[in-house]
């Protein structure tokens, strides 16, 4: 293996996404109009709020009837019992909390403030304002499928990764991590491999798709311009493909619940 | 802001470091056998491991004597006394351990298994491999003099990042993170910033230094190649430089210990 180079290309004129759109179809124009394409080999790595919004996953604060649980842990940390209420509703268990902060394990295994939710389009009033944003429900299967409509509709071969920025447990501010893999292994298990001396490496099982949602995360930036997706050019895939589920931790050799 | 492509290449033909070597003078050394060269506002990114190695950063397992402490630990996590003795010395508290893990706070303020100590060139036997590898004592001043060095010889203004792999909480496999940052600010603060909606963003601090390590380290490989440097161009640096201290969460925020 020797990858080089690699280019990460944000696709630009992505237009906003709403509840319905077809995803794929938007990328693959917005690349169109733009007079790019992808090619085989490429890693395409979309933000997951524009899956999320194309599949509806808002939830309306004003249809939340807060459980009793969550109208008392809102109270304790000083959060909107309703979204208290959705974080549970989306988690297998409560992990950490605090005020104004609430780490659970998602239903998809992965550990997250907020459960995910996205709660930054909450206005202070008024009824269009009134919704938040969910994490899709598959997100791998969102990139098998997306992986799969790609190479009917374009004819190339390209993986596909849904990233979203989480906090860190001592680290300040947020990375991209990968919570959707299709069509490269989500973890490269060098275990086995030896560096340049012949001697077992140090760091045998990376985080390789986190690395490259890390990666593209950086392109997509955080403010005004919105770069939704990234093409990723020059990554030698190797290995056997996995989804994102190979880097949720095994909860036996989890130290931090 | 507007950056829109990146690209990341390895410097290639890097020579095995020895103690004593001018890092800065191998890298540029390897960049001009190879045809290339640093433009203004490229990021540069170095592996630890060759800073370490030239600053003797090695310890000698055989002049180790493990205090009792460490003696005790070893036994219990079944670990070599004289690494553990290693990495409690290069430690301000323990985090967690179990069998084949120490997790540890490192005296530069990072939460890291094994303190960050290379120990896979440690052979079964014989002198030469009797000997593991620390971090570097002050990777942000390395950071600094790697930049100050290149600005004075060749003549362009670059940010440099050493980087190193770690492991995480509760996903699997290691990636990469900024252990040293200089020229450029490790996180980016986003608070007060809006979306293309005018409403406050969700993510409002970004641990930009990482994601860049990390979108190094898929580029570094970790297997036979070694590709301990790389020049990330296009990225628009913004905003006011800090060392790699400010992506230490601070312990009163941290629910983790």
């Amino acid at each position: 293996m020797s990858t080089r180079r690699l280019t990460l290309s944000t696709i630009d004129g992505v237009p906003l996404v709403r509840p319905g759109d077809d995803v794929t179809a938007i990328l693959l124009d917005a690349l169109k109009v733009s007079g790019d394409a992808l090619a085989d080999g490429d890693i395409l790595v979309v933000a997951q709020k524009i899956f999320s919004k194309a599949q509806d996953r808002y939830a309306k604060l004003s249809d939340v009837v807060p459980s009793p649980r969550a109208q008392k842990l809102g109270l304790e940390i000083d959060k909107d019992p309703r979204i208290v209420e959705l974080i549970l509703s989306e988690a297998n268990e409560i992990v950490r909390y605090r005020p104004g902060v609430l780490i659970v394990e998602h239903k998809l295994g992965f550990v997250m403030a907020n459960a995910g939710i996205d709660a930054s389009n909450v206005a202070e009033d008024g009824d269009e304002d009134d919704r938040v944003l969910l994490l899709p429900i598959n997100p791998d299967g969102d990139c098998a499928r997306m992986r799969a409509e790609i190479r009917e509709r374009a004819g190339v071969d390209v993986a596909v990764i849904m990233n979203d920025s989480v906090g860190r447990a001592w680290r300040s501010g947020t990375v991209g991590i990968a919570i959707g893999v299709a069509g490269l292994p989500a973890i490269l298990d060098l275990r086995g491999e030896h560096d340049m001396f012949g001697r077992p490496l140090k760091t045998s099982i990376v985080g390789i798709a986190d690395e490259i949602a890390a990666a593209a995360s950086v392109l997509q930036g955080q403010a005004d311009e919105g770069a939704p997706a990234v093409v990723i050019r020059g990554y030698a895939v190797e290995g056997e493909p996995t989804t994102a589920q190979a880097l949720v931790r095994d909860k036996s050799e989890d130290l931090f619940r």
